[in-house]
């Protein structure tokens, strides 16, 4: 199941992709909840898959090429990121390899839809990529462990984790840098689990910029793999239904390359995790 | 003005308190939204107080006694945190004074209500309390300058961030110490700026463990004031109604003590904000 969220009489609704057409979920599953997250615990993902697919069937369908499309939830409980969670990606930035994530949160006025462009904000230009494969929340949990901690994935999808570089020097803490207003992009759509049977870590993850490969790395090279960021999140925090996790970058991000290189009006960028699909931001500056 | 968050019908509601006695704005406001940050933007903060203070006049009245209290905004689609925004809190933790703020976010599951008890997490017992003023944001706001910061403030209240010290440096960022469930309280009112006519930066502010006061500071000595932060902020990330914002916490919390002091248990611990009330928190242990 491919689940893509889109605006519909000036509001989000969920809908499943089928090839080029997608069915709005309001009109196959009776009494399906307005707000997104609340809809995502209403489908009981990732078990209910199977039966909502059954539902699709005969629906009637709407062309995926006519809707706006927002980011998959698009303002989700909780964004939480990892930070350094490939062991090259730290060593790129001169960074210890970490024993705990690094664990930062961005708000959804930073997020941006597949196709829509990112904003390079007035301040500054040093405006860099991060390919991340995101894990969306299904059902309520806490205390996961590392055995049943896939249990409460929904699916998956990527990100461009957008981020200020200068800024997320400038405190103590990088929140800053990773929320200047549509800076990071989620999409194009929610891939429910039984979509990717070798799991969330063993997914080649690149990202291009007008073409040219820059990240090309495999999440099994995370240093905390999918249920092990899970585990320690929940032992902290109780994860809900349509809570985002981006799981962290691997190395080829801008700002260490000699030169640097950073996103700016007219480069299209693409993030392509496997089994997922390809997210693709052209970018625009502020105005 | 002075505005609570309760529950009625399992859903969370908005009311005016006077003296002992409160007001469901529902009441009293045809068409206000459900929702909270909705509900408080159909207000027209903070200048809307006028013209709804007129309007509870001979409105239906309810015990405030009777009513469950809930965080002031218990969803914020912001929870934007600044650190070390005192000089004597940033030294007595051996940091540096910043030129820049620290800026960290908490999510809605790490809230708790005035009354309600904080949640000593199974995992840790470094649980450090932090009064703080609290900015409700009442208008959509992106640039804006330190002379016009104040007419998007909606109101103001006390918080107690509550932090797992031992976790807030487990990783290279505070956000997970800043989210365990149930650790931070926002209340007990929103209190609009016709309240405050000295302004956000002239408050006493104080906490107190079992009666001992702990903190005892002044808003005044902020680094980084009510405008200037909404200003820093604002260049950065739009702020919407109903996102609240937490300037920092002044000298005197408890773990750089000798010997150092936790919130446990059987503890009651009170945040005062001059004109804008007491909010008191007991502890419990997370079961």
């Amino acid at each position: 199941m491919r689940l893509i969220a889109f605006e519909q009489g000036g509001r989000a609704a969920l809908g499943a992709r089928l090839g080029d057409d997608v069915v709005a979920l309001a009109d196959v599953v009776p009494g399906l909840p307005a707000e997104i997250p609340a809809a995502i615990a209403a489908l009981n993902l990732p078990e209910g898959a199977a039966a909502l697919a059954a539902k699709l069937e005969g629906a009637p369908r709407r062309p995926l090429a006519g809707l706006k499309l927002l980011p998959v939830v698009p303002r989700p409980g909780k964004i939480i990121c990892i930070g350094l969670n490939y062991v090259e990606h730290a060593k790129e930035g001169n960074n210890p390899i970490p024993d705990y994530p690094a664990v930062f949160f961005r708000g959804h006025t930073s997020l941006a839809a597949h196709g829509e462009p990112l904003l390079r904000p007035k301040v500054s230009d040093k405006f860099d990529y991060e390919a991340e494969l995101v894990i969306v929340i299904g059902k309520t949990a806490k205390h996961l462990t590392e055995e049943n901690a896939l249990s409460v994935v929904a699916g998956y999808t990527c990100m461009n984790e957008g981020s200020l570089r200068d800024y997320q020097r400038k405190g103590a803490q990088w929140t800053v840098g990773k929320n200047f207003d549509r800076t990071g992009s989620v999409g194009p759509e929610i891939v429910t689990p039984d979509e990717i049977p070798q799991g969330p870590n063993a997914l080649r993850i690149t990202s291009r910029v007008n073409g040219q490969t820059m990240q090309d790395s495999n999440t099994s090279d995370m240093i905390f793999s999918v249920p092990r960021i899970l585990t320690i999140l929940s032992e902290v925090m109780t994860l809900e239904p349509g809570d985002i996790i981006a799981t962290g970058t691997p190395s080829g991000v801008g700002y260490p390359r000699k030169p640097p290189v950073f996103m700016k009006p007219g480069d299209t960028i693409e993030i392509e995790l496997e089994g997922i699909g390809i997210l693709s931001n052209t970018v625009e500056d502020e105005v």
